[in-house]
């Protein structure tokens, strides 16, 4: 049975370990913070996407999937280490440090011409071929680019249903690459070089995300002209080649809001609409606070005392728990610093996180709701009779029927 | 039988009224060009859209549809007229002149309150209760804006199947709209107010603008990395919830290059995206000529003479004969005034337009070839052979095998 370790324990590569581990090989599940290995190895996994706790155990009990300490000599190794955004002077630059550490482990695991190395993480082009360089000539292995597309809530399903593109640094780790994922994905696999590749996957999450922009600057003129950009949207669409995505409250989550930095830096003369992207996906949060602001103000004229005011979801989708990035839970800290009596409530955050999430029934006694993220949870008669009788601002679709 | 005018006989109008006459109504057609209406009457139409000159032919013989010097009095009127924009002080101002006109004319023909207006030309949001104000209490008509959706090539059919969206300045206009699209197309008919209707057409052409924007910012950022532009984007749209557009040598036509600026004139600091949309999709045709420059200095250090260029296509989408704000006849244009041999071939244009057309075998005897739109008639063994062995560029995916 080939042995293959995977680098990088996070959102995608622990449900990628337990998903391989499915097929015929044996996964080692490596990563750098020992303390989340002794968690993972004592069966505590802090993930919530479905099916996954499920299936960790089942794989963990029958052998083929171990978490390790030390990189051990494999045949694969998949790299799903992160690649975070460093703010230097105003410009954001990628941090490769964690990619360049799992490259150098996997050199000092040990690699022969027949190692296949799979690159999952998101770089900037050319990267795949710069990190190959540390390898000597004489034992070099196969090394490919593969980014994964997987959405976060419906991981597992998709790491077995999309479509995967794979580039290597020669024809022969293409090769090999579309030889693993051929074998255990059901869709089609996708042969291109390695820059061709790392572009491939910083386009698909631009294009997303100037979508959501271009949704996001609807709601912002359709506030100006007075009219619901929910249903001028659900118009357009109507169009036979029109597909407007939904506004919400900004862009959050580890991918779409900062793969077209990958792109911009380097390239600033040739990316005007990617950064212009950003900026106005970035300037949404502010609108909403904005808005709260107006809607305060008037509660205070009518009412003569301050508000108590409910902000309900700050993850950065719904019927999820992730905050990565999230312009809610932005939206929340700010809210909470600006005015006094603020709750905030999200039925997937305990109360250890970032910012003091309330009980559910203190949000009944509040004034002022500000729905931010459409968690399912929130669609029963408790939250849509709040929404119709408190004073409500729905920067979610929560329901059509109010003006953004 | 109901009798309907229509104001404005160009590429929407025209057509309409070939369309509208199949049913139980009696159509005038009126436009204040007279000479186009000589022309009409003589049943000389300059327009290239299949079908439409049978239908006319056959519509004018059955007396159902006429063409008029003289605006008559009728039971709806639906103007088409142009709404062009003016250059000022560096700012693009809708000229509404055309639309002032055509309401004041309506007025003098006659309206009463079962009067029905309908305004199918684009316009900025509001324009429709503006005009309105000209009718007198007593005998105000209804009046609606009903953006027209259609694709220039495809006129006749998507009259009929596309969806429409009518809003009236009332209920009664939305109403007495909504009946009359309900009668002659095959499709839904959504109701609802005249700005919002007004906004939803800007919208749905700027949502197309920006991802044209899109696709061509990838194609300068793939230049730049040395990457195939068009696999890179087939790739990018294997994933599930991308659909890049392709990349082209700019934007033209009367809708997309235009209607933004109705938008970001006004709204300027909430539309940065739509306004950096057009400055890039603007930017194109002098990326193309750029490029254009740098195989001809190249061709002349190799061959020690100035090249013979030939330029396909000057339309502003394939396979119609439309050339306003085109990309490529601009880019036809700088290339006849920058070098000294150039030939200009497009099987939809006449000799006698704004450029010397050359004849189709004056293109082989050229060195180097500029694809700008891939009309069906290039697809035959002599341009795929001139493609393949001498020096070409492709801005139009003549065929995905070439970087862009």
């Amino acid at each position: 049975m080939k042995k293959i370790s995977i680098l990088g324990l996070g959102y995608i590569g622990l449900p990628s370990a337990a998903y391989y581990s499915k097929f015929n090989y044996h996964i080692s599940g490596y990563d750098i913070d020992k303390d989340h290995i002794e968690n993972l190895k004592n069966s505590k996994f802090d993930i919530t996407e479905p099916g996954l706790s499920s299936l960790l155990k089942k794989q963990i009990k029958s052998k083929k999937l171990e978490f390790v300490d030390l990189l051990p000599k494999s045949n694969i190794y998949i790299v799903c280490v992160p690649t975070p955004l460093k703010k230097q002077k105003k410009v954001f630059k990628p941090d490769l440090s964690y990619l360049k550490h799992a490259i150098k482990s996997i050199k000092e695991a040990g690699v022969n011409t027949k190692t296949l190395i799979l690159i999952e993480s998101t770089c900037p082009v050319g990267t795949t071929e710069k990190v190959s360089k540390i390898f000597s000539a004489d034992n070099f292995p196969m090394i490919a680019y593969c980014p994964e597309r997987v959405l976060p809530g419906n991981l597992l399903k998709e790491l077995a249903s999309n479509e995967r593109v794979v580039g290597g640094i020669d024809s022969r780790s293409t090769n090999a690459a579309f030889n693993f994922y051929k074998n255990v994905i059901d869709s089609e696999v996708h042969k291109t070089d390695s820059n061709t590749a790392e572009m491939c996957k910083l386009v698909e999450n631009s294009f997303r995300d100037t979508n959501i922009a271009f949704a996001n600057e609807i709601s912002l003129l359709s506030d100006k002209v007075g009219i619901n950009a929910y249903e001028l949207i659900n118009l357009a669409n109507k169009h036979p080649r029109v597909n407007i995505l939904e506004p919400g409250p900004g862009v959050g989550g580890h991918c779409i809001a900062v793969d077209p930095w990958f792109l911009i830096n380097g390239f600033k003369s040739s990316s005007r609409l990617l950064e212009t992207s950003r900026k106005v996906n970035d300037f949404k949060p502010k609108f909403v606070l904005k808005k709260l602001d107006e809607e305060v103000v008037s509660f205070k004229k009518q009412n003569n005392r301050e508000p108590k005011i409910a902000i309900l979801g700050i993850s950065f989708k719904p019927d999820i728990d992730d905050v990565r990035e999230s312009p809610s839970l932005d939206i929340a800290m700010a809210a909470k610093k600006n005015y006094k009596d603020v709750y905030v409530f999200d039925p997937y955050q305990k109360e250890s996180h970032d910012i003091d999430i309330c009980k559910e029934e203190d949000i009944f006694k509040c004034d002022l709701f500000l729905f931010l993220v459409n968690h399912t949870h929130f669609h029963n008669s408790k939250f849509t009779k709040v929404f119709h009788t408190k004073n409500s601002l729905d920067f979610c679709n929560f329901t059509k029927s109010k003006v953004l």
